[in-house]
């Protein structure tokens, strides 16, 4: 297989925890690695970096930066490095923790769209308390959408859910605010007849119907269909009442000496479940719908979840997902 | 005070849980109490009715009634009579467990809209680990809206949580996926200037440009403007969120003798925890907008939560809310 390629500059974490977690995917998991960046940066954190590629690029993308013309101006960052790395078959996926819409922007620029696709999309699992985790479709790469592009939505992340995570036949849902298919905002109410007419067992999925807020993070859907805005929000909203929920919870923990010690003796009972909900332990984030694998994870990811991130890129190409993706949308 | 219009007959647990949660709140807090209902529903109960009033309504929208139509058609339903009650003079406020958009449609055709309001929303509160609930308006009353109806719904909120809340000098936030005023949709970025223009000093609140979904639970903002769709479907990812990291909690706190052993020493400190995130504690939504106070409780309310409604319609009769919110929308 050729190399995961890590932009190894981006990340709240970077490039510490960003070349820890790959060397460590390279060590324990025998996945070939190219780390993308400063090599100075780099070798000055001190690690043996023989097992592992370096691809010099000289520029960082910061987490802020606007994506579109920092893109288009930092031709040697780490970002847009390692978008040609796969489009030039130097690399086989790449994977950032750095700015979200500069990743996007950088693979869908360097890699280009699949052909028939007419917006990317991200992908986010979202965890659910048993089971596999719900995919969320679009979580932010396309703000205004086309009740068209949620269909195709739709059949990117069927195909992600079954070919990319082993979900044998992935149950679409549409996001409103209700389950009759009179509900919803216009752009649902649009979209959700073309999503009725598609023929779904043709990719090995079902649609059915609309999906509520509620039923996110349940086992009752495998892949949420939204524009961008909403997918967003949702994906946002989760993150922060969660951690809202576990910092209350910790605080109540700590709130008496006798309150602290029943605490300590569930720690064994909760971590699993804290690493089932937290955002840094669910996986990356996919960007469907581009000429390659490009998994996007999580700003604060720490070297664990760079390790899974690598581990799970590999995971996909070895699918060989994006010829899957392809097919499912080509016309008929 | 006029009575508080009570629908005795809408929500998952009535009329049992409206009526006994309405009788603890006459009898506990001296509220007038006014049951819209079927008196022989009502008396059947077994309860001693003498301390409230009783207001004959022959007809039941049902929860899942389409809300226009069964709004029109069943002009002797207890939502409309207690609309009507409210629209002649008879009550001071409405509260009702029923469903939704049929309370929403009695509310908006028996009582009419305060002049200058554009379109009613409803304000939820959210709650937060730590001091008082958020304001979400729109959460769920108009699935599409115009950018200056946003501005509204955040006038409407910024009075409701100064006047009727006691937030003194409310912080008003823009539901966005970005802080920056060029992040989100076509309808935030063209709402955004002209909620930045409102001179919210007048109305004694401020305008802190966008917010994201992680802002929602906490306390960094007072009062979150969205569309109706985006509003409900944050409302109900937040009620499945919490719901799920809840139950995984429990089913820990049961996988072993030690665990539950643990868990119950933890029970005085999680309760209020629980009762703080739970829906049916965290109080009733209120339709804002038209003329006279119109609290919509969740539908599987209990007793408990029908007690809270009715003190808090009284509360919210007696600082004059509906003036107050007539004043802000009024044309300078």
């Amino acid at each position: 297989m050729l190399p995961i390629a890590v932009d190894a500059m981006g990340g709240d974490n970077a490039p510490a925890a960003i070349v820890e977690g790959s060397l460590r995917a390279a060590a324990e998991s025998d996945v070939p690695v190219m780390l993308v960046g400063q090599p100075d940066a780099l070798g000055a954190l001190g690690h043996d970096l023989s097992g592992v590629e370096i691809f010099e690029a000289s520029e960082v993308i910061a987490m802020d930066a606007e994506p579109g013309s920092s893109v288009r101006r930092m031709k040697d960052s780490s970002l847009v490095r390692a978008a040609e790395a796969v489009r030039d078959g130097n690399a086989s996926a790449m994977l950032s923790a750095g700015n979200t819409g500069a990743a996007m922007a950088a693979a869908l620029l360097r890699m280009g769209r699949i052909k028939g696709v007419s917006r990317p999309a991200i992908a986010t699992p979202i965890p659910t308390p048993s089971g596999p985790p719900t995919i969320l479709l679009d979580a932010g790469a396309n703000a205004d959408c086309q009740p068209e592009w949620l269909v195709q939505f739709g059949q990117l992340g069927a195909v992600y859910g079954r070919v990319g995570c082993g979900i044998e036949r992935p149950r679409v849902g549409l996001l409103s605010i209700g389950e009759e298919e009179t509900k919803g905002n216009a752009l649902v109410k649009e979209a959700h007849p073309l999503l009725a007419d598609f023929d779904w067992g043709r990719i090995g999925a079902e649609f059915i119907g609309n999906v509520e807020g509620r039923d996110v993070m349940t086992s009752d859907v495998d892949v949420i269909v939204a524009d961008g805005f909403t997918g967003n929000v949702v994906l946002k909203t989760l993150e922060g009442g969660i951690k809202a929920v576990i910092a209350a919870l910790l605080d109540a923990f700590g709130s008496s000496p006798e309150a602290a010690e029943a605490a300590e003796k569930l720690l064994p009972t909760l971590e699993p479940l804290y690493r089932r909900f937290d955002a840094d332990s669910i996986g990356s984030a996919m960007l469907l719908g581009v000429k390659g694998v490009c998994l996007i994870s999580h700003g604060s990811s720490s070297a664990d979840a760079m390790m899974n991130g690598v581990v799970q890129g590999a995971a996909l190409v070895e699918t060989d997902l994006v010829t899957h993706l392809a097919a499912a949308v080509a016309p008929d």
